[in-house]
């Protein structure tokens, strides 16, 4: 097993520092099908590592299938991520893959590719979440995930689709304002409510295949660059360099 | 002379009020020329908001014109902005087209169209800054930012370039570490440091096209469009939507 990488060892200390407490937003640029660049804020929900590649740890956030950023996602799967960790004023950007995770009935599943070699992969050959066939269980995840959020939080996969136009602030008042956890559902209401949230709720997985680590806490400022040797075969090695910040 | 956006309004209080103080940062998204999404954090350094054309304020940061990201915004000036205040729950995404203002004798400046009708354009027809033949005077705006650097800041376009390779953290040790402000610098050391950042040294200014304000402060959650008329030859017109946050 490959010890984790330079890079996440110095990103899980920035994020775990008490100066950075609660810098759980980093920004995720997407590419639409007219190569217009967008960006919006994410919060960062867990580091995921495959049991078996553990020098390729996973970015997990959230989303709303509907969004027009999952269909980014989908026609252009490069992302990059921009997390400023300001308590410590360090900069981590990842570059990578991303895949998004909705629920399993929906067409997304069948239009994603999974490159062989990728994370992504290497976490179907685990099968460390007991899913069947020797796959890892992203319903699984996906559910575990969904049940982590707050009850506000899991109630703005109810709305209407985001984006779209509404008469009034006001409309808002006629939204589920909160959906119970999974189980715990109890008119027909809630569990209608919790369905169609749980239907819109989706997973989004940002492999990295570099990472930009800029340290403007300390003097002289330091950058440091680090790149996977995929292209090569080597899929969970990591090259590091030193660069002009 | 058209009134202040909405928006605008909304994003000068957020950034004004205590609970947003030192959130001065935001995340600017490009694209290279292989349709690849990138993003790293900016500080904001101003609004410049054209006399004639007060329906369009820009924004203003700047970089070293050695980046790949001035490349980028050369070769597709579509960059959108996400701006996280989170002492109010707000965000401001921010689509537009940039312009990067570098040294007068660097050769983008031959290499970037001015939109007829855009808030570029009506600076130039301002005049205001008292620049030849009536144009403005974005040297002089140009000085005047470096000027407003601290030593510290205007010594980092004194660097090699930017991301470029280096053998050791410690390489950083033998670079400038303050610069004077122009006309202060005293020996031909200080003289050729200052030359040397000023030289490097790029405004970028960036002309918005539609913005979505998201706040997440308020219960329930609110979303709100805007969009500027551009296209149809109104280009100081917005329209505003209420949308599905």
């Amino acid at each position: 097993m490959a010890a984790h990488p330079r890079w996440f060892q110095a990103l899980s200390k920035a994020v775990s520092i008490p100066e950075n407490k609660g810098k759980s937003v980093y920004q995720i640029a997407t590419v639409d099908t007219h190569n217009t660049p967008h960006v919006r804020s994410h919060i960062h929900r867990a580091f995921l590592v495959p049991n078996s590649y553990s020098a390729v740890p996973l970015l997990l956030t959230t989303t709303d299938v509907r969004t027009p950023k999952a269909t980014q996602m989908l026609s252009n799967p490069a992302v990059e991520v921009a997390w400023w960790l300001e308590g410590s004023q360090e900069q981590f950007r990842v570059a990578g893959r991303v895949a998004v995770v909705p629920a399993p009935d929906h067409p997304f599943h069948t239009m994603q590719d999974t490159p062989r070699g990728s994370a992504f992969a290497k976490l179907g050959e685990d099968g460390e979440q007991g899913g069947a066939g020797g796959k890892f269980d992203w319903e699984k995840k996906r559910r575990e995930v969904f049940d982590s959020m707050s009850a506000h939080m899991k109630a703005s996969w109810a709305r209407p689709p985001p984006a779209s136009e509404i008469a009034s602030y006001d409309d808002a008042k006629a939204w589920p304002e909160t959906i119970k956890n999974l189980g715990e559902a109890e008119t027909e209401d809630e569990k209608k409510d919790q369905e169609k949230a749980l239907k819109n709720f989706a997973l989004v997985v940002i492999e990295p295949l570099t990472v930009d680590w800029v340290q403007l806490g300390v003097i002289p400022n330091r950058r440091t660059f680090f790149k996977r040797l995929e292209a090569e075969g080597n899929g969970d090695e990591w090259v590091e360099t030193i660069q002009v910040p």
